[in-house]
């Protein structure tokens, strides 16, 4: 039985809590929030659960085990530290840091002391992205575009951009389901109103492969988008989140080049690329919970002493992505290698 | 009563031939191709029109007022300004030219001579896209951005990239529908076949003002979609060039910004931000053959000696993109300024 | 602050439960059900709310004033006729009663005592439905058509049918929706399982004036669909549940009839029919949570000594052609006057 | 070589003589139409055939070996018997005649004289139709329900309502797709216009088995649909003809019984009756024109003396089904018995 302590009450709190009630193998033994009108709140809902403005008090509980941390983005790394310096496994909302270089060094030190340190990449656990990753690893021939729309009118965010907190989910699964890991980015945006962050961009990726990523975000668009055009030689899928069940639809659809000299006239040409189109399949997904999924591997990884499916390095990789666009997009697209991201794949 | 040639019978001659067999101010004197059963085939369903492989035979026949061109884009300029030099008017496909400086030649030689050139951007004669700029340049606050995408399973072409081929399409209706015209531009995409242009690309374009605009081809997609996005600060529209009748919908949502201090706590600042969601609206649209009538004003403009919607200068701007964006692509997105378009807008 | 108790603890009375702790006016007193492990959650989550299996002590209770009954169907009557005889006012779920005898009484009885019976259609208190109401009543010209579609794999009832089950809300929304009562209806319907009630039904309902409604429900059908089609003179709607926000789309579109004979040639004729097709409009929607809307209303009703939106005769007419449907079905679609119906509109 | 003369030039005449046009197997001899503008219109356009307003100058003529019927619906009888009675093998449109006694006798002609009487039933040789009855007719379990929809803001006709004309396409389909026939018919429907048939229509069809069919039709719908939804225990079918490519989905849901008590306790009950929801999957299909597959295999029945796919007893049978619905509507849903129907599958 692993005890747990949520430190951060606002959006994504309740649902870590909720979770973690469920969980066979573990305990919620604390929340924790600056704000005490959230926490008599907690403990009107959840009387066995204790409540604390108090960090330290957390650190210093020996019922306390894990600590999941779903503050603002800036305070992660420091809450984060503390946790683990006083010998507590994390589970980091994402962002994992504000910096690669705060994220390294949450790596080095749960590498230093053997902790876990998940981070909650939530849409890797969903059964449309595993079943994803499952379809483009397998029999998906040469990768060609991984394309993704995110946009609707979204709250904004004072501390962070569009790219930081809607981008940074593509960025996720694409780390989850492509084998292949980016070399460099571009990245173009801008914001709309006076002294705030970007509230639309644009990334395009670049891999040592001919393979091509796309992410484009935006806060001010009059509808929503959830959707990834996967394609490949052999196979391409549509990913639309928004679909209440046929998420994921793999089509038998592409070219194939035939035989014939490329500079041939006009008909010829046309003959030497042949279009496929074959059928369309939707499999059926796994519809519970990610959130429940992903907590419930935590708790095992932490019970195991195994890493989990996004690890600190794979948070690591999504924020040195994230901070190399967000470079790109001060100068109008300018390239961006990513040559740290190299040496941690 | 305007006698008119049609050169080049592939995949868009007989469109313009049908259309121009209609138009009650205009006779169809010729069809020229140099594929002979392409004209046994026009002489065939058209008894009355010549057919002839010998373009200089039409240049030569002064029944013949003007020259709508339909052949591959390198033949455009030579094939126009031979046609110019005859004193013919002169109605040419998208993109009018292989590059800016042959465009720009054109224009000269159509000024000079006081020949109407016409550009078949086909798409800003349809009743979405007219709608759509009465909406954006009426009502619609502060331009934000103006966002594409075009992609679907497209026949590769051997001598043109997927921007010259389906991207020309959004920037000659963003050079319509827009007030401001760009002054740079970003632009990525990758070629998956070996020796070919790219079939996948996306560009970014950059105005003086805080309005930015993206436009994503890919000639590899396993659905076919034609959706723009437009924000502004007052409207936003989307237009969904698929939809049998509702193409263009208008939305009363966005932000407003209230009073109050930037820095302040989070709940605060979202309060600064407040979102508006109201009624969406979608207009009736004329739906008549955009070619239709396009043709006619062409035909008008000669009769009257005025300039067409879509004029060469239009051509040059649009060129002006495709070949700063081709640019672009060679070097990973790096910047480049569309400095003549400044001059020429 | 009027004191509730909800009776019944299954599917719908969780719902009951939120919504009646977040009213200002009232107070959730007890819950009771006679399953003892779900009346521990109940005392788990909320503390200060009573918990008991036995209904009689409820209505002994003089702290609670109002009862909410959320049983299965069968046992409406029983328990809002032993409610109102202690005193108590009733809001009770759709169906309101099994049968139109039931429901009557319910209704005399809630007369007799001058208490508020309540009737739970919720669908009539969306923002969505509200709307739809309001077009209808003004400005729609003659009455054409009101064409409903309710189907998907749905939950078998083993007590109840389709019809009883899912038409239910049709004619709820049917109800106060139109301003005309139905008089006849003609419905078939069979159940696949042996055994068991329909699981597929089609009713026709037929109105004094040329208006015909119907609706299709359906427990088998691969895919949810929640349509509705309403067609006048002047404007046409289509109401799609399942749209996030643009529920409600309402048509300029319609036939214009012209001066001329009826048995002239064929060109003639379709002279004399017009047709008009112009603007498509999404009004905005109230989006608040329904029943919550509805249990303030009821409270308030209480309070005030007003008739609730949804009273017991609004029910009686519900159940009357749920019951008619029932016996249509049997003989294979042979027409049931809908006689008290008239009576009671 | 067949040679076959078209007789009616109006909406579906140009359609056939196009095809006709393409066959290698057949010749167009004559047009003939009462409206001579209409055939100068095919004279200019296809100068080698011949015109003209006098039938009996086709049936004289011995190149004629065909005749095909594209005239309304009141003379089908009349000129089909003649044509017949002349030799001429006949292709006629739906609805093949007026009457169930009009379209046996047809029968009887052709039977009598070894002619081929082809009925246009044009959806049975889509791609999707005969996908749909492939699918249908293996591995589909019991059918359950067949259920059609058919609606937009069509051409009012003044002689055919909107049964003979939109609901005939439904029932051709489900006569080629389903191998069980129906048995009864119960009808609904309404004109809205003084003096005028039909508009809206809804039809039930009940078969020996569980299998219940219903088609809903309107001329006053504010937005197309064309969707099908067929029901089986091993399978389900979406059909919808709008799609541009998927318009066959068919999913792997429905329920299973379990054993248990029928009467058993609510829980108890759901736990019997489970739910299966598998995959979806969209087949390629064949996306040739149908109107030419179908006109192929009338000149090949001609040559090969064979009977087409549709040939006049399925003409018959859905005649028969029209004329019961027609006759059912004017009693408000009384069920009328197909006896002639079973007689004649």
């Amino acid at each position: 039985m692993i005890g747990i302590a949520v430190v951060g009450y606002g959006y994504w709190g309740p649902n870590l809590v909720r979770n973690i009630m469920d969980l066979p193998d573990a305990r919620l033994v604390y929340v924790c929030d600056l704000a005490v009108d959230k926490l008599s709140g907690v403990k009107a809902r959840y009387p066995g659960v204790e409540v604390t403005t108090d960090f330290d008090e957390i650190l210093r509980d020996p019922r306390v085990q894990a600590v999941a941390i779903a503050t603002p983005v800036s305070s992660h790394f420091k809450l984060a530290l503390k946790a683990m310096m006083a010998g507590k496994h994390v589970f980091v909302e994402k962002p994992m840091a504000a910096s690669v270089e705060e994220a390294r060094r949450m790596v080095d030190e749960a590498n230093r002391r053997g902790l876990v340190l998940a981070v909650d990449h939530t849409f890797v656990h969903t059964g449309a992205v595993r079943k994803m990753r499952d379809i483009v690893q397998s029999d998906f021939g040469d990768m060609y575009y991984y394309d993704s729309v995110r946009v609707n009118l979204g709250l904004f965010q004072r501390d962070v951009s569009v790219v930081w907190d809607l981008a940074v989910h593509d960025l996720a699964i694409m780390d989850y389901v492509l084998a292949e890991k980016p070399v460099a980015v571009s990245a173009t945006g801008i914001g709309h109103i006076s002294g705030q962050p970007e509230n639309i961009a644009y990334l395009t990726l670049f891999f040592e492969s001919k393979l091509i990523a796309h992410v484009h975000v935006n806060w001010l668009a009059p509808v929503k988008i959830r959707r990834t055009l996967v394609g490949g030689s052999a196979r391409m899928i549509v990913y639309d989140d928004l679909e209440p069940s046929e998420k994921i639809k793999v089509y038998d659809k592409g070219i194939t080049l035939n035989d014939g000299p490329v500079n041939a006239a006009d008909e010829a040409y046309q003959m030497m690329v042949g279009y496929r189109i074959g059928d369309m399949h939707a499999p059926q997904l796994d519809m519970r919970e990610a959130l429940a999924t992903e907590l419930r591997e935590f708790v095992q990884s932490i019970q195991d002493h195994t890493q989990p499916t996004v690890d600190g390095m794979a948070g690591v990789r999504v924020v040195s992505i994230l901070e190399a666009a967000t470079q790109s997009i001060t100068q109008r697209g300018r390239i961006i290698e990513l040559e740290q991201s190299r040496l941690i794949a």
